[in-house]
């Protein structure tokens, strides 16, 4: 071990440890090779769409606080791992895995970081505040965007109907009318292009 | 195409461009899988050390706008490739590839946003902000840790020879003295256990 002080060793851990992120694939496919994407690139991807379109928000968002959300939003994962969002069985146990895994893993840092990531997390899963329910936004347009360019790969593969997704994105329109009124476009080509089910 | 207006679908088109990133390889490797990284991951890697980390910085810095640069510091990659920090050769045509490709990638986007990341990246390039020394200082340190954790395998791999890798850091100094130092303490013990060779 190098001869740092405390804190420092302490966020260096930290660093490390999110290194996992790159080895927790979701069920979404990266568009140009042919493999699923994981935690690490995901939270990238939100947290750059969270600049560019955070003047969508119907609410005015703390941009600074609705990107250091996303970055962390999945580090629970690392121990709790992921949890397909139509994974009905596997959403009942969630809560309870994820809440030690954020005691763990933000419990690696110093104790003020700690209390902010792990209060960033808490919020996020809440999703009453206007950050949190952007953040959310974000998190379910950005796999809807690249399932759709991708001719609902993943969507094909779980057999996933158009209500689904519908239900999934009910509370889009309280974070954002332009991307709610995006997201129903998407989903109503998508059932015209048999990316997804009907019934 | 999906009808929606054009601001709009600029900046989706943008968003899934850089849906690339996550195909674009970097030399260093992650630490729990035997593949090297992509500029996705390492760009994720940054943005959460630039909020954990900034209280190093010698001068303050507008966290926000270090996470932003370091988002979308290799974006240029998509069309100019990566060049690896100790290929002489391939860092003297560097600086025309990603002109050329900035102006087409960040085009993408509306000409507010193609301007303010323009400039963040170019600010990024020049390196002489508080800023963009912080965020130049997390480029180098983020790769160097990694390498050091997994046995100093990239630098093996190409035989880089500590005194490359110090020369590399001059400047951490100038943006963090804390982080200066914890980059000698790494660069020394690398040394000392073999991982990089000594002249």
């Amino acid at each position: 071990m190098l001869n740092i002080n405390e804190r420092l060793q302490k966020q260096i851990s930290f660093v490390l440890e999110l290194d996992k992120m790159k080895a927790l694939y979701r069920q979404t496919y990266v568009l140009n090779e042919n493999r699923k994407e994981n935690d690490a690139e995901h939270s990238w991807h939100l947290a750059v769409m969270a600049f560019l379109l955070a003047e969508y928000s119907n609410e005015p968002v703390d941009v600074l606080k609705v990107m250091k959300m996303v970055l962390i939003h999945d580090v629970v994962e690392i121990d709790a791992g992921d949890t397909y969002c139509y994974d009905e069985e596997g959403n009942r146990s969630k809560a309870e895995r994820e809440e030690k895994a954020a005691q763990r893993l933000f419990g690696l840092l110093p104790e003020d970081q700690k209390k902010e990531s792990y209060d960033l997390w808490r919020e996020f899963e809440e999703n009453s505040t206007a950050e949190s329910k952007f953040a959310n936004l974000l998190d379910h347009i950005q796999p809807l965007l690249l399932n759709y360019t991708k001719n609902g790969i993943s969507w094909k593969e779980h057999g996933i109907f158009s209500d689904q997704v519908r239900k999934r994105n009910l509370n889009s329109a309280q974070a954002s009318d332009d991307i709610a009124d995006l997201i129903e476009k998407i989903i109503s080509d998508a059932e015209d292009q048999g990316f997804l089910k009907t019934r």
